[in-house]
C-alpha cells in the first residue's frame, strides 16, 4: 500500500509492504505556503511516481490535524498555514480508485507502533508523542480507536492545570503548554535566559545544571499527571513513547514511569507499563500506510 | 438473568430480562461489618430465593470498587469496611453452576445506560455517576471497555487541579475531590458553615443564595473540564450523566454543557453531546444482571 506523511516541511510518499517494511520512497519540501492545489499536485505526482508499476491496494495519509477523517477533510492544521476546510480525500478520489484514508499524523504513529513496533502483542496501546508538541492514538485490538469525531488521542488539549499557561489555540493549561517540548524551551527562556529551545535546555540538564534540570521535572511531572489521568479513564494495557523529546530519553524516562506510577491507585503500580517506541522517524509513514490497509 | 446490586447500605438481588424488565427483587441490608462470609451467606440465600423456579442463565454482581472484575475479587472498597481481597466470585462458584461476573457498580449502570437506557443507539458511551462520589464507565459498540485491569472508567481519580485537595485515597485535586457532592459539601461547610451538605448547598442556590451558587459553578467547572478531558481522550459519541447530584439538574446540567463546550476544540463544539441518564435507581441492578450476559 501507500502511505504519505504530509508534514508541514516535508511531504513524503512510500510502498510499504504490510510486514511495515518501506519497499520505496519519494520526499519532496512541502512548501505549504504555495497553497493546496500545489501540495495537492505534487503529491498526485509522487503518488504515481512510487506505484508505478505495482498494484497499490490502498493509500493512506496522515497529516497534521485538527482533521476531519471520516470526510476525509483538512480542517485548520497550524501547521499547514492557509488550509482551511480542504478535502484532500475527495481531491485523491479524482485521481485513484483504491480506497483512500486520511488519519492525524499522531494516529499513523500509534497505529504503527502498536502493530509492529513496542506495542506489539498487547490489547490496547495508548500512543503518546512527546515533541514540539503532545499528541497521541489509542489502539484497541490492533484497530485505531479515533471516536465519534475522530478526537480520541487528542491529550494536548487535556487541561492539567487550570488557568495555567494558554499555548496557541489550546486551552489555558493543557498539557501540551505544560509539558510539550515548546514548553520546555519556553521555560528555558523564560527562566534560564537560552535562546536554543529545548534542546538547550535538554544539553544544560544533561551537563548537571539544576535550572534546566528542574524545568525538565516539571514537564515530566506534568506529562505523568497526563498518564495517570489516561489510567483512569482508558486504562490502557501500555503506554508507548515517541516524539522529540524522547531522543533525551535518558534524562527523562525513569522519572517519568516513577511519577505515574506515584499517580496512580496502589493497587495498579506493579501493573503500569510503559515503554520507548520502537520504530523511530518511520512510525509516521508507516502507519499512514497501515490506515490504508484498515479499510 | 440474575442480577446483584452489592451496596454498602443494602443488597439487592434482582431476577433481569433482556429488556431490563426487572421480573422479581428482594433487597436486604448489607451489614457489611458483619465481614464478607456473613454478607456472602446471606447473598447465596437471596440468589436461591429469587432464581427459584425458573432457570437462569448467568450472576452480574455491581459492587463497589476499587475491585478486579478478572479475577473476580474484590480489593478494599471504601463502602465496605473491613473486605480485603475477597474473592466473592470464587466464593459463589461453590454454589452455582452458571457464570458469574463481578464489575464495579459504576460499569454496572454503564452497561445499563448505554444499553436500555439514555445511550441507547450510539456507538460509545461514557457514563458517568456525579454523587457523593464520581465515578463512570466506557461502552463500546455496546460493550463494557474495562481496560487492561479493570480501571477504564475510574475518572473519579482524574488529576484536574495539581495541589488541590486530596479525599479519602485518591489523587490531590482528583476529580472527585474537586467536583462530587462530598466536595460541594465539604465547601459548604468551609465557606457558608452550613452542615447539611451538598443538598443543603443545592437549596440555599435554588433560593438564590450567591455563596452556594458559586459553589455549584466552580464544581460545575471542575466537572466541565473533567469531560472535556475525556472528549479529547477518547471522544465518545455521548456522555450520560447520572447519579444524586443530577436530581438537582436544573441547576447544575445547562452550564455545565455550555462548559464542556468552551473547553474543547470549536471544531468539536456543536457536536458536544451531554444527556441524563433515563434508568434512575434500577440501572445499578439492571446493569448487573446484563453484566452476566454479556459473558
Amino acid at each position: 500500500m501507500i502511505g504519505v506523511d504530509l508534514g508541514g516541511t516535508n511531504v513524503r510518499v512510500a510502498l510499504v509492504d504490510e510486514n511495515g517494511t518501506i519497499l520505496q520512497e519519494l520526499s519532496r519540501k512541502t512548501e505549504a505556503s504555495r497553497g493546496p492545489d500545489f501540495v495537492i499536485g505534487n503529491l498526485i505526482e509522487m503518488i504515481n511516481v512510487v506505484q508505478e508499476g505495482t498494484d497499490v491496494a490502498s493509500i493512506g495519509i496522515g497529516s497534521p490535524g485538527p482533521l476531519d477523517p471520516y470526510a476525509g477533510v483538512i480542517l485548520s492544521p497550524p501547521n499547514l498555514p492557509g488550509w482551511d476546510r480542504v478535502p484532500l480525500v475527495g481531491r485523491l478520489r479524482e485521481h485513484f480508485s483504491v480506497p483512500i484514508v486520511l488519519d492525524n499524523d499522531a494516529n499513523a504513529a500509534a497505529l504503527a507502533e502498536a502493530t509492529l513496533g513496542a506495542g506489539q502483542g498487547h490489547k490496547s496501546v495508548y500512543y503518546i508523542t512527546w515533541s514540539t508538541g503532545i499528541g497521541g492514538g489509542l489502539v484497541i485490538d490492533g484497530k485505531l480507536f479515533q471516536g465519534a469525531q475522530g478526537y480520541a488521542g487528542e491529550i494536548g488539549n487535556m487541561i492539567i492545570q487550570p488557568g495555567g499557561f494558554q499555548h496557541s489555540n489550546l486551552n489555558a493549561g493543557a498539557l501540551e503548554a505544560m509539558a510539550s517540548g515548546t514548553a520546555i524551551g519556553r521555560e528555558g527562556k523564560v527562566r534560564l535566559g537560552v535562546t536554543g529551545g529545548a534542546e538547550e535546555v535538554f544539553r544544560m540538564a544533561a551537563d548537571g545544571h539544576d535550572g534546566a534540570r528542574k524545568i525538565l521535572d516539571e514537564a515530566v511531572d506534568y506529562l505523568a499527571m497526563g498518564i495517570a489521568n489516561l489510567v483512569h479513564t482508558v486504562n490502557p494495557e501500555v503506554f508507548v513513547l515517541g516524539g522529540g523529546v524522547m531522543q533525551s530519553q535518558e534524562l527523562v524516562f525513569d522519572s517519568l514511569c516513577d511519577r505515574v506510577r506515584s499517580y496512580v491507585y496502589p493497587s495498579l503500580r506493579e501493573h503500569i507499563l510503559l515503554k520507548p517506541a520502537a520504530l523511530g522517524t518511520k512510525a509516521g509513514i508507516v502507519g499512514a500506510g497501515l490506515l490504508g490497509l484498515s479499510q
